[in-house]
Order: structure tokens, then C-alpha cells, then sequence
């Protein structure tokens, strides 16, 4: 279970006056990378390197929508991997509103991706490494 | 069925060269606002004023990531409302990537959404209009 | 002197791997409004209604930027107030790398902006309250 | 001189009901892409490597913003090259707003940018290439 605290910006909300629902994606992801990091014990700017990826591209990423968030409204997002299969992996994310209501759920399919060697334009799934297979149980 | 042409810009593309994927609901956004102001014949601005509503909030958006898409690759996105309920409604959306095969698809569900009386910083459902719910006849 | 710790996300870099340079003028603006809420006292979603004003839109912003910045870095910002004239007032931050370094300095002029009466569609100046003038001395 | 056509969307937009002033630095940025590879006659993607360069990174960035845009707004973008340096050169962007005034001036000051070969975190200037230089003669 990862958990960071995010505090709303102006920027991060639209004309309604509440977060533009696309930025919720933008902070998971922060949270889903530091969760990965901190797991494997590494800097995401060695990530790649360190592992022969491309990285960890998304699949299918899914949010719902409970209550709006707006500017300066103190979030807390925790995050989780929920199941790791041969080359991909799901991540769980909660964000709890300014009043600490379930505000924004969001869940992610992700893969352990390299680049296809018969299409350099592609991408595939290679075997998440024993290192982040262990963090689940 | 609404369909745009896109040029994909580096702004919107991640360190791994490829669109970052929050960006996609960020340009099915602009499609399904393109979409719903057209076939209500109203302009963005005056959408909310003119049907007496706060705006049509995000319940759920999903997103299935097949290909990605690079700076300066042309793509077409159509869309299109797939279902209207009381007082929320649906929209697919298909990215049609460089190539010409389907990169992305979106899947939204959205509310047709006023202030709640109760609680004026929650959002509550108000019917559909019935120009809108025209359009999927 | 207002600072605050970011940590740089990989959504904010593009794919020269470096952060998107519009983004340093986004975690200014968050700088400049937790810098002028915490000089009045009041929370960014009150300083409208409280001070009768549409808000502080910029009129001049210039960044300067001597090295880049990466995913995961942690950088620090230091914001103040250089000036303040009848209805404008100056911002300075600096932006110190993951080594210290200077790395982006930014320039602001902004207004202290009410709609224009004569034009809704614009907006003109007004008075700088005293509570904020009272921060430069 | 670099014209485009742009419909502001809702998600470039504040809760101020108006362009969130980085958004033109991502606007102007677009253009100036599109400007100098079509003044190369190269693709984007390929800029780095034929040229064999970083990219073209932004040593200093001004705006001056005359009027707010808003969501639904068709603006255009004019863009040219003002002046070329040694190993940089400056761009000049003036944005136009729906009603045709001028609503926004940018002033860029780039870089021909390679990796410096003493320190790969950072980066240095190389001779500007002639292609570049005629298109302003």
C-alpha cells in the first residue's frame, strides 16, 4: 500500500471549477510509479535501464467518479498492486477527498513492455521480474 | 458518428516518446463536448446557461490502449453516443492511429449534471434533454 | 520568501526526457497562489468572493531556464513578491535543480483583476489591497 | 510565416473560465515545431537524428497577454523566426483571438542543442545549420 498526500491546484481544475477529470489519471500514474520505484528500490530515471524495458505502458485504465475535488482541497491517494500475471500487472488507486470521502477510484492494466524486436513501432509484454512479483505477496 | 483529424504535438508525448495516456481522455474530452454541442446546436460556452446545468461530468471514463502514438503522427478520433439513460448517457470513442488501425478506445459515461440543492458542492443528475436524446434515434 | 519541494512526475517531461518547459510556468502558478493565500490568509477557493475580484491573471510571464530537470528529481522553489504597483504586482521565483543549481528562473506580472464593467468579456485592475501591500514591507 | 488555426478547448481552461496561461506556451510550442520542420522538410520525429542534435530547447520564454480566451474560441497563431544566432535563434508568435484582436505575443529564444560531451546531464549550443539560416534570408 503506497499513500501520498497531493494538494489541489488552480491549474489542475477546468471552468467547472473542479479537478479536469484527465488530471486524476496524471496523479495515479505519479502515485503508480513511486509505488513501483519504491518497491524495486529504484530511481524511475533508471527504471529502464535497470530492467532492459521500454517501461510500463498502460493497457486499459479505468476511473469512477464520486464527488468532485477543487482548488487547494488536501487529497490523499493510496494505491496498491492488486495482481501480477506472466507480463502484466493491475494497480488499485483510491483518492480520498478534502472531507476524506472516497472521492475518484482508479485501476489500472498495465505491461512489463519491450520493444517488439519484428516491429520497432510496437511494443510487448516480457515477464515482470521476480523483484515486483514478491511486493504482492 | 463525430469525427476530427488530430496532429499529435511533443507536448502531449512522455519521455518514453509515446503520447502519455492521460492526454487521450484529455482529446476524447474535446470530442465528446464537439459531439454533444453540435447535435444540440449550441456553442460550448453557452451549453451550461442554455439547459440550466452545472456541465456533463465524468462518472466513469475507460480507456483500452492498443497502439501508441508518436509527435507529429496524424490520427483520426470518431465518436459517438452508444447510450442515453435518465439522466446520464454514454460515448465510445476509436483513435484511429498513424496507420490507419485502431490504437485507442474510449468508453465514457457521463451525467447530465445540476448543483445538488442539498449540498451545493456535490453534483446531482437532471433528465436528459430530449434534443439530445433525439440525436441517438 | 515562499518555498516549496516538488518532486518532478514523468508526465511532466517530454520525450527529450526533460520537463516540458510550459510546466515550470503551472508549478509557478501554484507558487504565486500559495504565496498570495498565505500572505492574506484566505484559501485560493475564498480569494475571489473575498476580495471582490475575478482573480489574478498574468499579464507578463517570463521564464528563464538554465538547466533541465528530470523525472524524479527533487527540486525546491522559492517565490516572493518584487514589486507591487497600484493594481499589478511582480513575482520572482527561482527553481534549484536536483544538485542545487539555479535552474529556472521565472518572472511574473500579474493583476489584481476585476470584469471589465464596460466589457464582460475583458477584464482591468484594481486596487491592490492593503493586506497584500503590507507583505513587501 | 507559420500560420494555424486553433479551437481553444474546455481542458486548456481555468476555473476562471479562461486559457490557463501555460497552455499558450504549449500552443506556441506546437508552432514552432511545426514551423521549423516544415522550413527543414523534416517530420518531427526525425529532427533529432538528421540533424543530429538534443532538440531545440527553450533558453527563455515571455508572454504578453492583451486579452483572455475562452473554451469554443477560434484563435490564430502567426509564428515566425526573428533572428538567428550562432547556435540560437528567436521566435515570435502572435496569437489572435475570436474576435480577431490580438489576444497574446510570445518571444522565444531557443537553443540548437546537443548533449555536452563533459557533463551528460547537461547541454550546450551547436552552430545553427544553414537550412535553418536561409529561411530567414
Amino acid at each position: 500500500m503506497f499513500e501520498r498526500r497531493v494538494t489541489i491546484s488552480f491549474g489542475q481544475c477546468d471552468p467547472a471549477g473542479i479537478v479536469y477529470y484527465p488530471n486524476y489519471f496524471d496523479m495515479f500514474n505519479t502515485s503508480t510509479e513511486a509505488l513501483i520505484c519504491e518497491a524495486l528500490g529504484v530511481h524511475i530515471q533508471d527504471l529502464a535501464l535497470r530492467f532492459d524495458i521500454f517501461g510500463i505502458p498502460m493497457i486499459e485504465a479505468r476511473n469512477v467518479y464520486h464527488r468532485p475535488s477543487r482548488p487547494g482541497d488536501n487529497i490523499v491517494i493510496k494505491s496498491q498492486i492488486t495482481r501480477i500475471g506472466r507480463s502484466s500487472f493491475d494497480v488499485y488507486h483510491q483518492l480520498f477527498g478534502a472531507t476524506g470521502d472516497l472521492a475518484v477510484e482508479g485501476f489500472e492494466k498495465r505491461v512489463w513492455a519491450v520493444i517488439d524486436p519484428e516491429n520497432p513501432k510496437a511494443l510487448k509484454g516480457k515477464s515482470v521480474p521476480k523483484e515486483l512479483r514478491a511486493q504482492l505477496d
